[in-house]
Parts: C-alpha cells; sequence; structure tokens
C-alpha cells in the first residue's frame, strides 16, 4: 500500500450530550472508552497513524477542544486545524484541505470521525486504499457500510456501476429511511450506511468546494491560518455538512463498499454493537449486580450499581450523577442536559474527576469555603508553577514522593506527612519518583473555583 | 384520657433488606427517614411519648440494636428490654410485659411497631384511649384499619358484635387474601387490617402466653432480665408471631376499628402511601430531574438523579450504590441483599455516612493504606480518648474550632489548620464551640479498619 501521500484528518470538533453523564460538555463522546480500552479519538489517531507513512495526522476541532485533544493525546505527533467557529463538516473539511496542500502538496485526505468504534481493523484499511487507489484518479470516495440490519438512523449510499476493482460510482445518497424502506434497502443489496468517511485528494476536494460551495472557497483562498480576518470571515459563512454541500452535488463522488463491523455508537442503545453482551443481552461496566435483566445496559463508575426485572434500560451510574432512561428513549438524553442548561447545573459540564497532562484530580467533596481533591500525579511530571488569590492549601502525601516548591524552598514530602500552602504563596507541586503521587488537598479560602490560578510557569503551554 | 397506667412498648428488632440501599444491615428500615423529618422509630416514640404520662417508652430489641438506638435517640428517656435472640413478636413482647408487671406493677401495654407511618395523631389517640378502655376489662385489643383499597399485603381481621362504644369482638382472623377475596372483604364493610398494635393489661397478656404458650411462660417466669440462664433458655424457644401464638387462640381478642391513615410502609413500592406524589405519581427526595415519568420513586442521596420515560419504577441512589427496580418487584431488592452477602460486599452492611452521638463522619475515599473521612463534630461534643495500633491521622479543620488532646498536650486547631496524631499516641477530639466543627481527617497506615480503636474514656459508654 502506498501510503507516502496519505493525511488522516480527525473531525474532532461537536460536543454532543447522547452519552451524559459520562460524557460532558467539557469531556465530549469522544474522550469516553468505548468498544477498547482507549478513548474513541485514541482508537481514531491509532487507526490513523498507521495509514500515513508520517505516522501523524490532523486534528480538526475548536480551540479549546484542540488543546484538550492535545493534553490527552500528548504523546501523539499530531498536527491540529484549528476551526474559528463550528460550521458543520464542509468548512471544517476545506481548512484542513488548505493546510495539507499547503504544507505537504497535494496529498490524500482521509477523514475520519472521531468517534466512531470499527472492529476489523485489517478490512479497514483495505478499504482505504482502495479508496486512495480511486482518490488519486480524481474522485470523492467515500467509505459505505454493508448494512448488517434495517437501521432507520444512517443515511444510505446506493451504488452504480463498477469503476475499479471495488470501487463504484455512487448511483445516489439518501435521507434516513423509514422501516420499511430501510428494509428493502437491506433486501436490495446496491445499498450501503453513510459512514461519513471521505477518501481523495486535497486539490480535489477545494475544486469541488470551489465548484459548489463558492463563498466558502473565497473565504480560505482570502484568508490565510493565522490571519486575523479568518475568524471573522468563517464566522459569516453558512454551515453545512460535506454530505449536501459537496458530495450530493458532485460528478465525481465513488464508493468503496465495506464489510468491517463499524458503528457511529449514536446513543446508550447502541452500545451493544461495540461491546460485548451476557447472555441475556446486557451491556455492563464496573460493579454491576443485574438480576433477571435482559438486553439493558448499565454503567457503574466507582460505586455499585444494582437491578432487578429491568427490561430494555439504560441505567449509567457516575461520581455525581445518574441515568435512567429507556433504549428506546435514549436520545432524548439531551432533555436532560437541556434541563440542565436551564438550571446552571454542574452536572451538565464537567466530571468530579478531571484529566490532566500531569495526571489527574477528582473533587471528593466541596462546601462553603472548602474544597477536598485527590490528586494524583504521574510519575516524573509537575503541576505548573502557580499562585491562589483566594485561598491556603494542605497536602497530605498518601503515597509516593512529592517535591514540592514553596516561595523559595524546595522540599520533599513522604507519605504520611503533610504540608501547607498559604493564600498568595507561589508554588509547584511535582512527582520525582518512580510511582504515582497520591495527595489529598484541603483548599479553604473565601473562593475555591478552579480559576483562581494564576500559572508562572507550566511544561504544557498553560500559563498564558 | 387516662394516660398514668400506659406504657408504650415499640417492638424495634428485625433488620429488613426491604428499603435497601437506603437502609442497611448496620441501619434498618425503623432509622431512615420516611413519611416525616424523623427517623421512623424517632416518628413512633413521639407518638407513644404523647400516650404516657411518664413520658417515657420501652424499647424491645436485640443488643446491637438497642445500643444503637439509645445512641440515636439519645434525648430520648427510653426503657430498653434486649432479647436475647431474635424470636418473633410473642416472646419479644413477652419480655416486655414481665419487665412492666415487675418494675410498674399491671400497666396497660400499648405495643406498637417501630417502622409504620400514621398520619392523624388525634384519631390514633383516640383509638388508643377506646382500646385501653377495654384492655382495662381484661380483653387483648388490636387496632384494626379499615382498609382503602384490596391490599394482598395484610392480613385482615373480621369484626364481630359490639362490646363496648366503638370496640368489637373480633369474629376472625384472616391470613393475606388473594385478590378476589381482598375485594371482596372490602366491600363487606366487616374487614379491617391486622395492624400488629396492641394494647392489654400486662398481666392479661401473661396469663394469655401461660395458657398458649406455656414453655416461653416457663422460660421468663424462670430467669430475670439479668439471669445468665436467660439467654440459653430464651435461645432455644420456638420463634412466634403474637397473632399465631396469642391473639389466635384466645377467646378475649377484641378489635377497634380505626379510621386513620396507616402504612407499615413495607416496600419501595408504598412510598406514595406516605409521601406526597407530584400530578404524575412520582415521589422524589433530593436532587431529581424527571422528564415524562409516572408513578414511580426517585431517591437522590448527595447527587444528581435524572430520568427519562420511566413508569412504575423505583430509582434510589446512595452514596455508594444505586438500585433500579420496578414497583411490582419491589420485594426482590431481598435477592441484591442476598447476592451481595455471597460476595461479602460491603454496600450491604453499611452507609459511608455513619452516624455517631457526638455526630457523624462521612467515608469519602478508601484506597490501599488510607482512608479519607469528613468527620462532623457537633457543639459541646466530644469523640472517645483513644488510640490505634495501625494508624497516623492528619487532621485539618475545615470549619469551627477543635480541642484536641494528644498525649500529654492539650491545644485548639482552628479553621485552616491542620494537626497530625501518630500511632499510638492517646487522643481525643472535642467542639467546644457553637458552631459544628467540620474537619478531614486523612488516616495512614498499613491496616484502616474502624476496629482498630481502643477507647480509654467514652461519654456514651463505649469504652468496654
Amino acid at each position: 500500500m502506498e501510503t507516502n501521500d496519505i493525511y488522516p484528518v480527525i473531525l474532532a470538533g461537536g460536543a454532543g450530550t447522547r452519552f451524559w453523564p459520562l460524557s460532558r460538555e467539557q469531556w465530549p463522546k469522544q474522550f469516553i472508552r468505548i468498544g477498547g480500552d482507549k478513548s474513541l479519538i485514541g482508537q481514531t489517531v491509532d487507526r490513523a497513524r498507521e495509514l500515513s507513512a508520517g505516522g501523524t495526522a490532523i486534528v480538526v476541532a475548536g480551540r479549546e477542544l484542540s488543546e484538550k485533544i492535545r493534553l490527552e493525546l500528548l504523546s501523539e505527533p499530531l498536527h491540529f486545524v484549528v476551526e474559528p467557529a463550528a460550521k458543520n463538516t464542509a468548512p471544517a473539511i476545506a481548512l484542513a484541505a488548505r493546510f495539507i496542500r499547503d504544507r505537504f502538496g497535494d496529498g490524500i485526505m482521509v477523514v475520519l470521525p472521531s468517534d466512531h468504534v470499527i472492529k476489523e481493523n485489517d478490512l479497514f484499511r483495505e478499504a482505504i486504499a482502495k479508496a486512495a487507489g480511486a482518490a488519486r484518479e480524481g474522485f470523492l470516495v467515500t467509505l459505505g457500510i454493508a448494512p448488517r440490519k434495517p437501521e432507520t438512523g444512517y443515511g444510505y449510499i446506493r451504488r452504480g456501476r463498477e469503476i475499479g476493482e471495488g470501487v463504484y460510482a455512487v448511483d445516489r445518497f439518501t435521507e434516513k429511511p423509514d422501516r420499511e424502506r430501510a428494509e428493502q434497502f437491506v433486501k436490495e443489496g446496491s445499498y450501503y450506511w453513510n459512514s461519513g468517511m471521505f477518501i481523495w485528494r486535497a486539490g480535489t476536494f477545494l475544486e469541488e468546494v470551489k465548484r459548489h460551495l463558492p463563498v466558502l472557497h473565497d473565504v480560505i483562498s482570502a484568508h490565510g491560518p493565522a490571519d486575523e480576518g479568518l475568524a471573522e470571515a468563517f464566522g459569516a459563512i453558512e454551515p453545512i455538512s460535506v454530505d449536501y454541500g459537496v458530495m450530493e452535488r458532485s460528478d465525481r463522488v465513488a464508493v468503496v463498499p465495506c464489510d468491517f463491523s463499524w458503528s457511529d455508537v449514536g446513543s446508550w442503545s447502541s452500545l451493544d454493537e461495540v461491546e460485548e453482551t451476557d447472555h441475556d443481552g446486557n451491556v455492563s461496566f464496573g460493579n454491576v449486580v443485574a438480576i433477571e435483566c435482559r438486553d439493558s445496559v448499565f454503567h457503574a463508575g466507582s460505586d455499585l450499581v444494582a437491578a432487578v426485572g429491568v427490561k430494555d434500560m439504560v441505567v449509567v451510574d457516575t461520581e455525581d450523577a445518574t441515568l435512567v432512561i429507556p433504549k428506546e428513549r435514549a436520545q432524548d438524553v439531551r432533555r436532560v442536559v437541556d434541563l440542565l442548561r436551564e438550571k446552571g447545573a454542574k452536572e451538565r459540564i464537567e466530571h468530579r474527576t478531571v484529566s490532566r497532562p500531569w495526571g489527574s484530580y477528582t473533587v471528593l467533596l466541596e462546601g462553603e469555603g472548602y474544597k477536598i481533591k485527590k490528586i494524583v500525579v504521574l510519575p516524573g511530571k509537575r503541576l505548573s508553577y502557580q499562585m491562589h488569590y483566594h485561598r491556603s492549601e494542605h497536602w497530605v502525601v498518601v503515597s509516593g514522593t512529592a517535591k514540592v516548591t514553596r516561595n523559595d524552598e524546595e522540599y520533599f514530602v513522604y507519605a504520611n506527612e503533610s504540608t501547607y500552602i498559604p493564600k498568595l504563596a507561589k508554588h509547584r507541586l511535582e512527582n520525582p519518583g518512580m510511582v504515582p503521587l497520591n495527595i489529598i488537598e484541603v483548599q479553604n479560602g473565601e473562593y475555591v473555583g478552579e480559576d483562581d490560578i494564576v500559572r508562572f510557569g507550566d511544561d504544557y503551554g498553560r500559563e498564558k
């Protein structure tokens, strides 16, 4: 397989609410672990890296999300293309196409959503190889998944004549069908699920954008990525998906039928497509006791989840929120999130355990004037050199060894010892050892919000 | 109302599993707050206290539970009759009858289960007054509740001829009926729910025990409460309920029909009898978001519980366990508890927040070699003077003022300060102030179990 000209592009924008409370506004679906040990975006990056000779991938997302992905996948050599605003897939992909053309020349883009699950990686790579061949000849190629059931939640693609080995012209794209039509599509054998994975030359795509979305083309031609005018011009364009904006309008589209097992894991109810079920059809994570339950999803965070006689139900328990919803209503999770947004509830936004490039912290308890955290610092990592205006901090080392900087002092704190960081003291916490450092932090002050932090130095570029 | 001869007896034994995870083996149903601001036993004691001129009540329970009730209701002037073994209600009531006869003479016993909810207290008192009148004449009187629906979970009593104002002879006791018979009973108008509340002279009851349960009578006649032989003899008797053992066999039984709203709150599904429902028939406690849910029970502890489109379901979230069960299967909670027992799971036994006579503690986190607790000490209270073999403790005062004794020192620790208690140091924590003292305790050691404690002095008699 010729890989030197392949540039994977991972579409990582979007902050779905459909996996709440496991996903949050500040921790969207692509970060959660489904269908594998890594996060969905971690799995996607792994898949992408294998395709490109450079072992890299281009991630497209908004600024805040890009930063979060960078910290989450710190060891991955990723390029980031920042969307100045969320404008759906066509503008996002156009930005990536221009980035590739400017930086690498006219390479083959492999566009991958960041939050899908694919099981047979070898079949996936074969399909990409076929698609890349057609892309080199100037086609806009999409991967079509052989439908395993009459799914009404996906768009379908009907293949036309064969234009290469395993590559077909597209006869037509169809909207999400009703049940009856979906059954007909599956029976007919020439329809495929529209997977949202695309393969084409950057140049081909930009030509098609010029033809079908001239305003978008003007914007990205007139303004470079660092150009201050880009944000404003980009902000003014109409959001449009690549399916509507380009694929359905172009006469150069092709489809590669695929037979690997694929899921966009669109909701809690689709988990049984990507996770193992027990003999009663249940999917369980964590400490779950299920008695006479069928076809349900149980997710236990740190606590026990017990259910008796429950059918077709989703039960998700996290550190600070529990969801119970029938599978058939799984899409209505967003109504909970909407309601929480109206109420300004914190359970919508953030988890109690927050991942950081140096490790993680968990809020154990928060009350008037205090907050208790468990902090885990990974071996060799350190937090930023920082200061707080409104709080002091007691640190009790539970295991591991801490190196503490406090104003002009540097000292070590060992397990079963404690230290105190007064308000306004410049300080830094570091794990110089070979095992994780576990600390209990008791914050005291008139304000204990995360934003009371002044960073003087940071290993992860966050001092701005 | 003549009250000088009335001695309320509260049957507080029994460790039901039907309200797990809100109730636990170490925190049974009578301690939980249902149908009022106080615990069920607290409500029962309030009701009982009003009946007796002495303002006291006699509590019958096993040793461990008695101690727990004493600490929970520390300000109540209760008498305790300790059951050497759990032998159902007839032996428990016989012990109480002998206690009353020995201590107060032949008074009227008002026997009340500790875990029922009664709404109209005035009607309850009227009924007790009527019943006490008949009891003084030598009857064994039971309260019969006018059935509001064809309940199949209760036994029924059919009334016979009127033998006094509002007092009837008992025509017969019936077992829990099937649906059809229950409907017939309700229609007939002469049937009442068997409430398990009894009124009689201690002497009358003991005479009937002598007649119908002679072995039990021999045991309690031969051995006084402090007699070492009591435990062995009591342990050998057959368990039997007062209904089977005495009421159904006696020819001196009477019933007082009552029309107050009463429930034995037998399971999660009966909560709507004693708690207010919203217009969709849901009962909610705590931070609950319910969208398009009907006839369900939602209990949120400290965290958020969200549900969409759920019907006839019970969802209970506590600090360390979540239960989801359809209402119609509510009795099967015990199957979860049985399973947890087999697994030796701690969620069966104890809550993460544990009530103590001096306040409470909550286990925030527990790991290899450490445990983090939030400790609340009430104003003027103090923990025992104690020592640990296997752990040291860091205390950070979050609010309030702590008085600390550590070996020969005595000192104060203020908010935002910390102190350290090494292994083997004799120590005591006290709140000398007027507001609750909040402390975060970080325990470190090779063993952090609650039983690593040596008490040298205790305000609550626990140093033994």
